[in-house]
């Protein structure tokens, strides 16, 4: 059986059953949705556009299992002429998308999908799971970032995450991101994220003697040797495993860092610090973890508490303060009319469009303008090219390459967006034809 | 390749460090972890255990591939010979846990591990990644079903859940807890979870005319027509769609609901009945979606509005006013000996445990004993065995029975525990025998 992350059927039944509709009604124009995020969690002041290369394995790889086909032919609520076209469906249209790393604001789609209606439609579902869990992650850890300056972050979250997939895709986001690394060891294999990593509690417990449990790890890791030292008594742990440090040290495979994962972490570090140094081992780091987000880290390096490096789990991972974002994937136009929808409070912006982004003198983001695709406007156009007739136009960039381009785009941030509290909005400004084509929209009638 | 979800290197790397320091010491006598919520997050009352299916599949197919064994070899972190004897790793333990769907409190332990100490060490990413998350998504859910009384509850919430695994077993997670079903397609083929549906307002727009689309699809879907009437106007719609439900009504496929997504639902709720109850359409149900969780249903219940079902999605997958719980796997015993870790504000209870549980003459939960597994107090055991020898003792009961089982305990719960506000703490008594362990514990040196 194939993954389930992999199955058409990872949808919402109106999916279907739209579907089976606009079978039943030849329906199957050119349609155009775009994925966009209505308005920014409180206290935030950007977005960074993750999850691309998993919206395009997904595109490229959509199909129907037999298995799949027999179990809707089944199910009662479809036909047989249906399921058998759905056989056939594949996805053959285009897409146009933010590369993976891009800051950006709420309205601003970060990718358009243009194809027959049904296969556009049916996408939605997984697009939106996809693009809204990455960026979520992203877009929390570039924050962690922000506040950790260049101190090592690694992801820990791993056991916390709503599951198999959040567990990874947040390893690959946090990464994107600015993390250093991942104790993921399924996303290291599969990504190349460096991985970290040091010990449990229950490691030391399983251990009659805390010292014979740190140098028996030392034995079996030399080459990355970080001890946790908090299971009984932080300061006693860090002046008892001096004589083992200096050993080792002379050795050759000297101890690398101890982690604080409990307690006052400030505290802690700058205690185990004046001990470690007083004991000729100023070259352990400190390695911090526990309930941290970026309002700790922040803390945490205002008060200039010794720590050389943070692991940052279940907070990042489940962005818990803000655990989903106000997004969607809007039908723009249909059949070469451009469509809106209007409930209360959910008003969108019609049509195919285009981001312009326009930077200062110092390359710093100067204003976004919203338009039309076919309309241009300053600055630099942000929504490009990347799959044609259901396949990609180049290669999945390396991470490494995605990663650089968020750490240039975290770079161009101007001051007030660094803040981790609510700045004034960025401007982006909705262009004069886009205004008019919303106008335009509206007065037709239903 | 197989899925991501049944890799044994979905886990974190100190797992894969620790074993081999383990190995080089040959370290591998019994060890016995256990699983446990330390408290309850703000506003809860009890959590609903669930996840207990999934990690016994996880431990049954425990690992590792060629191709796994290759990448660690390789990647420079490992001895061969460790390797080599991962190859042979099978989870060969046994398993206590409570029933999935049984109400449970903080530190009361709902799945005990008794293995070898390296399967039970590395089993431990995954149990909590399952066993945590099935749990929030299940407590949630509960929380909504004491909501909306015998109401309506469909999830809907697989787009915004974190990941294509969050959205399957929330999807199962929330029918086990109460809710009625999902529109979660592959849930439905999986567990034989009820599905339901409506349609997007990209279909809406998609026609040129709002009633023409109902129309379409009150004639595919002549089974179940739920009707969007929110994409423009929802009065308005209500309206024109009355000719078109005699009509249907008329022909034996009466339109079933309609449903509303936006606005002040209680308010629209109100309207749409009259126009409906007016228009000789009483037998149109009202389902209401957008935004929900057990708050915004309360509030609808107590107001009175008309509505008849509720699709809750997003809040409760996510479970976003707590996305995660403070919980562990924590060694209890290791060769014979009980442990306990003292890090601040962490402490556990040490050995092997059982949960006691008295109910009084109505059948209502009335305290809870935690005592030692060989000590005995007065009420029912909650943990039971399910696993031996790596097998399972009984297939996985029906989600039917699960479901049950989760409906006669949210029964059981005092008036004072059913509140979406925080009551009294329920008693859990740490028995005297388990007290005096960790004072024993507690006396050795380390």
């Amino acid at each position: 059986m194939r993954p389930d992350a992999a199955s058409p059927l990872l949808t919402d039944l109106y999916q279907l059953t739209m579907l089976q509709t606009y079978f039943d009604q030849g329906m199957n124009e050119t349609a155009a949705f775009e994925f966009f995020v209505r308005k920014l969690p409180a206290g935030r002041n950007f977005l960074v556009a993750a999850g691309l290369e998993q919206a395009l394995d997904f595109l490229e790889a959509l199909r129907f299992s037999t298995e799949e086909l027999d179990w809707l032919a089944g199910c009662g609520r479809f036909g047989r002429r249906f399921v058998d076209a759905l056989a056939d469906l594949r996805f053959t249209g285009t897409v146009e998308a933010m590369a993976e790393g891009t800051v950006f604001f709420p309205d601003e789609p970060i990718l358009r999908v243009v194809a027959p209606l049904r296969e556009a439609q049916l996408a939605e579902t997984r697009l939106i799971n996809l693009l809204q869990f990455e960026t979520l992650a992203a877009s929390k850890a570039a924050r962690v970032r922000l506040a950790a300056g260049d101190r090592l972050l690694v992801d820990f979250g791993l056991r916390r995450a709503h599951g198999a997939e959040a567990g990874l895709l947040s390893a690959r986001a946090s990464y994107l991101a600015g993390f250093d690394g991942s104790s993921n060891v399924l996303a290291g294999m599969r990504w190349g994220i460096p991985l970290y990593g040091t010990m449990a509690h229950s490691y030391i417990q399983a251990h009659d003697s805390e010292l014979a449990a740190f140098e028996h790890f030392a034995r079996s890791q030399p080459q990355a040797t970080t001890l946790l030292i908090d299971t009984y008594d932080t300061e006693a742990a860090a002046a008892a495993l001096l004589p083992l440090a200096r050993r080792l040290a002379a050795e050759g495979s000297p101890v690398q860092a101890v982690r604080l994962d409990s307690g006052d972490l400030g505290e802690h570090a700058r205690k185990v610090r004046a001990i470690l140094d007083a004991g000729g081992a100023a070259g352990v780091r400190i390695f911090a973890s526990g309930n941290l987000d970026e309002y700790a880290v922040a803390r945490l390096v205002a008060e200039g508490a010794p720590i050389d490096g943070f692991g940052v789990g279940t907070r990042m991972n489940t962005s818990a303060d803000a655990p989903y974002l106000d997004c969607a994937y809007k039908l723009q136009e249909y059949a070469g009319v451009a469509r809106r929808k209007r409930s209360e409070g959910k008003a969108t912006w019609p049509g195919r469009k285009q981001v312009f982004r326009r930077l200062d003198a110092a390359g710093r983001l100067a204003g976004d303008t919203l338009t039309l695709e076919t309309d241009t406007a300053p600055g630099v156009p942000l929504l490009q090219s990347v799959m044609r007739a259901g396949r990609r136009l180049a290669p999945a960039p390396p991470l490494a390459a995605v990663r650089d381009h968020a750490r240039r785009q975290l770079a161009a941030l101007p001051d007030d967006l660094r803040r981790l509290d609510a700045a004034p909005p960025y401007a982006v400004e909705v262009a004069a034809p886009l205004r008019e084509l919303a106008r335009q929209v509206d007065a037709r009638r239903h």
